[in-house]
């Protein structure tokens, strides 16, 4: 799978210009069902969301492509680097890790002024262990659920699993009253920032497998919460990137080491980029999000 | 394997003092000969030497711990998440990322005006495709010398792979004359910076891999990058942080889908930190490392 993302600019009299954009190849890991598909990795959807934006904009031309890291194909060309991995072949560069990634894209962001990484103490505070707390809780959860047919409820949880409970829900309700306070489209504002390629897929992860897994929902009553999840769903650096529901559960199981039965590799894959219907009732009447408020 | 850096701070009449200073353990790649010994990961290896740094002069307490990443019990426990992982229990914190790493090394050192993080870009620069060169000329000679037992000579190899042997000690040629103008211990000058963890591990590599896979060595005209090696050589965050020769040589047969030998899985590990002898010479002559000038 290679999405291609080449777009020659249009000038304002509609010529094709020859502006020498770079192009950006990422590399992301493929699911564990089908090597042709994205996989669930976090770090890959956030790049691809960032990397989306300055494509959007016209600064960069991207292709993404799915690998197989276990294929020997992949050992040997990347020699034991792992996605995401990002290549510039113009400049002769491959960058393998993170910090030389974000480097890249922080740099173009800058010479042509897209503020995809402005600094905001506040919400980087908010949402920084909302992920550990989730996967802590996950893990707990799971244990204590192995060999029951239906994951337990909040009140079957013993008290050291209720406390990662409380933990996430804490932190999705400060979010929650951070998002109403700001009420903005993204996390900063009107544009998407490099906060918003980090909390994105990391709620609908939250979503998915707190569903699947877990028995869990955001709670409904986190309106401006929803109301930026369905954000998410009508962004198309997000839409673009996100790995389908049977890809995000497949990765979870298998580091979970829990038995993925023939729902999620053989289903045709799915994405859940819809939002509770009561939910969506408390958005219009709370006024927000004006296009769904159209009847 | 857990290498254990606590010290307690002591005071100038010797008494033992309390102040809190933050504990940081480092989790790193295993060798996948033995679990129990560090594996070949550089950026392991970086950060490992960063967080010594800050150890040394008694910044942070660091401990380090092997995982085998292809165990049940790490897959779990990180669900998903790669080393190098850095945990901070007291902050709560669970830095994944090699972003968040870094940054995290980055603010205590700064708050304790530790050198380590000072800018230059002409080194940046020296430096930056060095590996990835390495690579491209490694998985193309390797490919050249399959099914040979001996590895081709220079002159034996074809242009395609000439092409990057010469980059390869263009590069080398590069740094060594930036280290002859500096005329300094570490890149930077008496301290070691982010540019030296990045470097000598390397080095390292380019040395050890270069000598087994390749019949390659750092060319022995080269006498201020031989020092410069030598250093390492002579750095306590870099031989502790050091692989065994024989776990670097079976990261890197793994990847490049050689077959393993029992040469290397079977030997004491060994880790070569010696420098050949008419380079030593000529750092003798040269008038460079006066501590090895002493007669």
């Amino acid at each position: 799978m290679a999405d291609d993302y080449q777009v020659q600019p249009i000038n304002g009299n509609g010529t094709v210009t020859e502006t020498p954009k770079p192009l950006l190849e990422l590399y992301v890991k493929a699911s564990g069902i089908d090597a042709r598909r994205i996989g669930a990795d976090l770090f890959c959807q956030e790049f691809w969301m960032e990397l989306y934006a300055l494509y959007e904009i016209g600064v960069a031309r991207v292709e993404v492509k799915t690998v197989n890291v276990n294929s020997e194909a992949f050992k040997k060309n990347f020699l034991g680097a792992q996605p995401p991995i990002m290549i510039e072949e113009e400049k002769e560069a491959t960058y393998t890790d993170n910090r030389e990634i974000e480097g890249r894209i922080f740099h173009l962001a800058k010479e042509y002024n897209v503020p995809l990484f402005e600094k905001d103490p506040s919400v980087e505070k908010r949402i920084e262990n909302l992920y550990r707390n989730f996967k802590l809780f996950l893990r707990a959860k799971v244990d204590f659920d192995k060999g029951k047919k239906i994951p337990s409820t909040i009140d079957e949880m013993p008290a050291n699993i209720k406390v990662h409970y409380n933990r996430v829900c804490e932190q999705l309700s400060n979010i929650d009253q951070l998002l109403g306070e700001r009420n903005s489209r993204y996390l900063l504002g009107d544009s998407m920032t490099e906060y918003d390629c980090e909390l994105m897929p990391r709620l609908h992860h939250i979503r998915i497998i707190g569903q699947s897994l877990l028995g869990f929902d955001i709670p409904h009553n986190f309106t401006f919460l929803w109301n930026y999840v369905m954000t998410a769903y009508r962004t198309a650096a997000f839409i673009e990137s996100c790995p389908a529901d049977q890809d995000i559960i497949h990765h979870y199981k298998e580091q979970l080491n829990l038995f993925t039965n023939q729902r999620e590799t053989l289903q045709s894959p799915t994405k859940t980029h819809t939002i509770p219907d009561r939910v969506l009732t408390d958005i219009r009447n709370k006024g927000l999000a004006p296009d769904v408020n159209v009847h």
